[in-house]
C-alpha cells in the first residue's frame, strides 16, 4: 500500500493486446490498495515513423517543430491505455506532460526537467484516479512542447516518483531485470536481485540498454527505489538502490559497447598544451572523448589515442586534420569496448588481472585499458567482442548463484 | 495586403507531397505581403485510424480520452506543415488549439468555442511568422483537451478570422467552390461566384458537404467573408457573404441528402397534446426531427409522419412503441431528401410548381414537402434521388451562365 509509479516502454504498449496487458498489471497494483501513476512511451515504432514523416518533408526541420510532432506519440498511447483501464472498470485519467506539470528548459529534443508542478497529479490521486502520464515530454516557459530525448520516459517516471515521494518506481521492459550480461548472447547470464545506483550507471553508460542513464542519476539523487522488471512475465525483477547485497559475485555484469571509434594521432609534435588544445577543440564541437591513451614522448613527438562514439570518429579526424600538421591521423571503427562493473572490485586487487587473463586465454588482444573505482573497460577488435564477453563472464560469474 | 486565414482539410495534407503543395499556396500568399494564419485538419484518414484504434480497445471509452487521443491528429499535421514552410525558407511556427488560445466548453467530442485568447497569435504575427494552427481542437477550463466535432476545422478558421478581424477566410477543399449540384453526378453543374450566408447554410444543412454549418453561422454572425476554393487547382472559388449577386438564376443549388429515415405513425389516437408529447420525447433523446406531416383527423385518429437521420430511425421507432398503443409505427430508410436553395425564390411564386413539374415529368413520386423562405425540400424514394437532382437542376440552371 502506498504510491507506486510504473513505467512502460513503447514495446509494452505496441498494440491493443499489449495495451490491455499493461492495463491489467496497472489495475492489479491498484486493486491491492495502492495509488498508481503510470508513465508510458509512444507505441512501438510510432516515434520512428513520425521522424520518418518529418525527414520526408524537411530533414533539417526546426527542433521545436520536431518536438511538437513527436509529443503526439505519447498522446496516443496514454489515451489508449486510459481507455483500456476504463474498460476493466477502474477510474482513470490520462495527462500529457504539460498537464502533469512537467516544466523543462527550452533545449528542444533534449530538454531537461526543471521541476514538476504536482497540483494536477495530486488532485487526480486524491480523486482515487489511476493517472496515466505521457513520458518523454514537457513544456517550457514559452508554453511550447519539449521532449527529453530518447529514453526520456524513464526519467519522467523517476521525476514523478521523486516529486511525489512515491514508495517505488517500477520500470517495466521486455527483459526480466538487469543481467550480468546480455542473456540472448551469453550462456549463464544471471539476473541480479539488487544493484547499486552507481553500478547501474556504469552498466547503462557501458551499453546495457535496460535503463536510461539520466533516470538512474535522478533516482540516486532523490533516493528513488527503482525496480526493473518484465511486462510480459510477472516475476520479481532487479532492485536498484543505494546499497545492494553483493550476492556471491565480485562483479555485477559484463557489457559490450560497439558504438566506439578509435582515433589515433601518431608522431604528434610534443608542444606544451597540445593535448589541451586538441580536447578542447573536440569538446567545443560536442564530441565526447571516452578513453585516452598517451604514449611516452620520444624524439620530441608522442602518440595520442582516444575513443569517441562511432559517428563522431570521422568528424574528429576532420577537425584534427585541420588543426594539426606533420602527424598521421587514423580512425578505426572496427573496435568494441568490453567492461566489467562491480562496486566490490576496488577491494579485490586481482580483478583486473583476472579479466586480462580470461582475454589472453581466448587469444584476444587488448588495445586500450581504462579503469574506475567500480569498472574496468578494455578496447578490443569488434569481431572478438562477443567472445570476450563470454570469456570474461565465465571467469567472474559462478554458474550457480 | 492584410491578414488572411487559410484552412486546409485532411485530404489537402494527406501526404508529404500535398503538404508541400499547401506550403506553396501559403507562402505565395505571404510573399504578396499578407500576414497568414493557416488552419489544418489531421492528415487524410488519421482521425478515422485513431478512432479505430480506440474502438479496438474500448468502444465505449470516455469522451475526454477520445479527445485526448484525436487531438494528436492535428498535432502531427501542423508540425509537418510548419516543417514544409520552413523548408521553403519562410518564418513559421505551429500552434496547437490551446496554444492558439481556443477556449471551449467541456462537451467532449462536440465542444463549442467560448472565446479565443488572441495574445499568442498576435505575438507570432507581429514577429512576421506564418502561423500554422491545429483546427478542430481547444481546451476547457480544466486544462483538458476538447474537439469541436467533425468539420470543426472550418469553425476554427472562421473563429480566428473573426477574433483577429481578418480580411478574408479561405477554405481550401478538393472541389473548386460551391456548385449548383454535385458536379460528379450532375451534368452542367455550375460553380457559383457568390452565395449568401443563408443560402450556404441551407445548402450545408441539406447535404452539400463543402462547408461545415457552424462555421457558416459564425461567419454570418461576425461578418467574416469566406471563400471556398481548391487546394489543387488555383482558380477563383466561391465567395460566401451577406449579399451576393444573383447571376442569371433563380436558385443557388440542388442538393440530395440520403441520410433520411421516414417514420410513420398510422391511426394515432388524436388526444390533445399527443404531438407535443411525441416530439418532446424524441427531443429529450437528442433526436432531431426535420420535416413533419400530419394528416387531417378522421374517426378520432390521425396519421403523423416525420423524418429523422437514418440511424435515429430505429431508435425513434423503439421510443414510440414504448409510449404509444393502438397504432401502427413504421420506419422507411429507403428515402432521400432533394432540395433547391435560393434567396430569390420567395419573390418568384412559380418556383415550387416548376420543381414539382420537373419531378412529375421524370415520373418521381413526392412523399413529403417542406418549404422555407429560401428552400424547398421534397422526400422521395432513395433510388430516384440522383434522377431527381438531375431533372430539377436541368429545369432551373441555364446551360450557359
Amino acid at each position: 500500500m502506498g504510491l507506486i509509479v510504473q513505467k512502460f516502454g513503447g514495446s509494452s504498449v505496441a498494440n491493443a493486446e499489449r495495451v490491455m496487458n499493461v492495463a491489467r498489471i496497472v489495475t492489479d497494483t491498484y486493486k491491492k490498495g495502492n495509488d498508481v501513476i503510470v508513465v508510458v512511451s509512444a507505441q512501438g515504432d510510432t516515434t520512428d515513423d513520425l521522424i520518418e514523416k518529418a525527414n520526408e518533408i524537411n530533414p533539417n526541420a526546426a527542433k521545436r517543430e520536431m518536438d511538437q510532432l513527436l509529443t503526439a506519440g505519447e498522446q496516443i498511447s496514454i489515451s489508449l491505455l486510459a481507455m483500456a483501464i476504463e474498460k476493466l472498470g477502474f477510474p482513470v485519467i490520462s495527462l500529457l506532460g504539460w498537464q502533469a506539470g512537467f516544466n523543462t528548459n527550452s533545449i528542444y529534443t533534449a530538454a531537461r526537467i526543471k521541476n514538476i508542478r504536482p497540483n494536477r497529479l495530486q488532485a487526480e490521486i486524491a480523486k482515487h484516479n489511476i493517472v496515466v502520464v505521457a513520458g518523454f515530454q514537457g513544456i517550457n516557459r514559452y508554453d511550447d512542447l519539449t521532449t527529453l530525448g530518447r529514453g526520456g520516459s524513464d526519467t519522467s517516471a523517476v521525476a514523478i516518483a521523486a516529486a511525489l515521494k512515491a514508495d517505488k518506481c517500477q520500470i517495466f521492459t521486455d527483459v526480466e531485470g538487469v543481467y550480468t550480461a546480455d542473456p540472448r548472447k551469453v550462456e549463464n547470464a544471471k539476473k541480479l536481485k539488487e544493484i547499486t545506483y552507481d553500478e547501474m550507471l556504469e552498466l547503462a553508460t557501458l551499453g546495457a540498454q535496460v535503463l536510461n542513464n539520466r533516470s538512474v542519476e535522478m533516482a540516486k539523487k532523490y533516493g528513488v527505489e527503482l525496480e526493473v522488471l518484465s511486462s510480459l512475465n510477472p516475476v520479481p525483477g532487479t532492485i536498484v538502490k543505494e546499497v545492494a547485497k553483493m550476492e556471491k559475485m565480485l562483479i555485477r555484469g559484463v557489457t559490450k559497447d560497439k558504438d566506439v571509434a578509435l582515433v589515433s594521432i601518431l608522431n604528434l609534435q610534443d608542444t606544451p598544451g597540445i593535448a589541451f588544445k586538441i580536447f578542447s577543440k573536440l569538446s567545443s564541437k560536442n564530441i565526447n572523448v571516452d578513453i585516452i591513451l598517451q604514449s611516452i614522448g620520444r624524439d620530441g613527438t608522442k602518440d595520442l589515442v582516444f575513443t569517441v562514439s562511432k559517428d563522431n570518429g570521422p568528424v574528429a579526424v576532420e577537425l584534427l586534420e585541420d588543426m594539426l600538421d606533420n602527424c598521421t591521423i587514423k580512425c578505426n571503427t572496427e573496435v568494441a569496448k568490453v567492461s566489467i562493473v562491480g562496486a566490490g572490485m576496488e577491494s579485490h586487487p586481482g580483478t583486473a588481472s583476472k579479466m586480462f587473463e580470461a582475454l589472453y586465454e581466448s587469444n584476444i588482444n587488448i588495445q586500450m585499458i581504462s579503469t574506475s573505482e567500480i569498472k574496468i573497460s578494455v578496447v578490443i577488435d569488434a569481431e572478438a567482442a562477443d567472445r570476450a564477453v563470454s570469456a570474461v563472464h565465465k571467469a567472474f560469474i559462478p554458474n550457480e548463484l
